[in-house]
């Protein structure tokens, strides 16, 4: 078995004013996530961070030297506002070039003569990236070194995220069990921490559910994650026997 | 009117395994969002971090020195995975109590015998802290510094931030106007940001509108914020101008 597997990183960099102005709900991360997790990537952390440059710059910086993968949503369109690829070279240090086949792309695309100065935007990126297939909308999005770039329209994420999600390299993938039941978290606390000490390389989350409102709490869901499906599976039943010593029989997954 | 009023800002730092597994949905920043527009105070950042002191540390430490306010969303119910209030506590530099009124609180809630040690660390907060109600389940959050430790569970979190609105001290409100119409951003990028120019007081976004799955761009909705009312006006009259001379009517607001 030698040497433990690597584990991969990463981070995603949501940009928008309209995120911040509560205009718009934020929906990228939670895809990525989910998808991330399937692919044997851990999602670290989550910025929001307005259509600033410094604030962009800085983001980027902090999070492609901390994690393996940094992914930014949004700001990739061709109006004023739309300052990604300009922040993500400069976070680089590199210029921005016309794209040959971003161009191409959208001279396809567009009708003869809308092709205008500010749709040709979307065909500048930082010398040395290479393209996002936009399968959608066609304007491309763009990856340098181990950050990609896409665009924030959610449909147009998840295309994106799809035609770069081969070039991501996955470690081990976290294994999860879902045990719920009718108990207060506060009851099975100490028992729960227990468990958690002995097992060390299992990630245990408590997450208690509620009656609509968040009035009463009815019970929680216990979540473990782990690589070592053996281990994960002891911890789960560890779980297990704590609820059925409530008097409480454990559902597999969480509550129906 | 002499001197500028000041600009009031704000991040919110949210806490959670949970969010970055993809398991549960975020929603809190978008409340706050939108809570502190209306009181004058402008979200400036969001944050994400997992359940781990070094980044709860490090995310509160750089935010809170860089913002008026910091809100934290997560971390602080009875189980072993609720690390925030020791890493706030860590943040500050200060050890953690228990507060005789957030005991007392507990002591009343709960039925005899059920206040056990798990539940009692809903009480520690760091030495200097204020506690923050909690109308829903009454296990306190609270505030040091500009600091606010509040609950992870929406109904919760809400209640809080209603309990704690009034010790924010907004700034003047940014007004805003929404112009919507049927025609593609890119024909009229450029001249919008004619507009950004002639009026870098008015932060001026541009967000397309898609028929259901992000296939065809149908128009946009121009977002137009500041301060002052007057420039505001004259800035949305001229994106009006923009719109009607491509022929478009602009709407008010966002698409019908």
């Amino acid at each position: 078995m030698g040497g433990e597997p690597k584990i991969v990183t990463a981070c995603v960099v949501v940009i928008g004013n309209e995120i911040l102005s509560g205009r718009t709900r934020e929906g990228n991360l939670a895809y990525a996530a989910g998808r991330l997790r399937e692919l044997g990537v851990r999602l670290l952390e989550g910025r929001v961070v307005r259509d600033e440059p410094a604030a962009i710059i800085e983001a980027v910086n902090a999070c492609r030297q901390r994690y393996d993968y940094v992914f930014t949503s949004g700001g990739i369109g061709p109006t004023h506002d739309d300052i990604t690829a300009d922040a993500v070279a400069a976070a680089f240090g590199v210029p921005l070039m016309v794209d040959p086949a971003a161009r191409a792309r959208l001279e396809a695309h567009y009708e003869p003569g809308q092709l205008n100065e500010a749709r040709l935007r979307m065909a500048r990126v930082p010398v040395g990236a290479t393209l996002i297939d936009n399968p959608i909308s066609t304007a491309p999005g763009f990856r340098i070194g181990n950050v990609f770039v896409m665009a924030g329209v959610p449909a147009i994420f998840q295309a994106m995220f799809e035609s770069v999600r081969h070039q991501l390299a996955g470690g081990p993938p976290l294994l999860s069990r879902t045990i719920s039941g009718r108990v207060a978290e506060g009851s099975i606390a100490g028992e729960l921490e227990g468990v958690q000490k002995r097992f060390p390389d299992v990630e245990i989350g408590s997450y208690p559910f509620y009656r609509g409102g968040g009035g009463g709490s009815l019970g929680c869901s216990i979540v473990l994650r782990a690589v070592d499906r053996a281990r994960l599976d002891t911890a789960a039943e560890a779980v297990r026997s704590i609820m059925r010593a409530q008097g409480i029989e454990p559902n597999e997954g969480d509550p129906q």
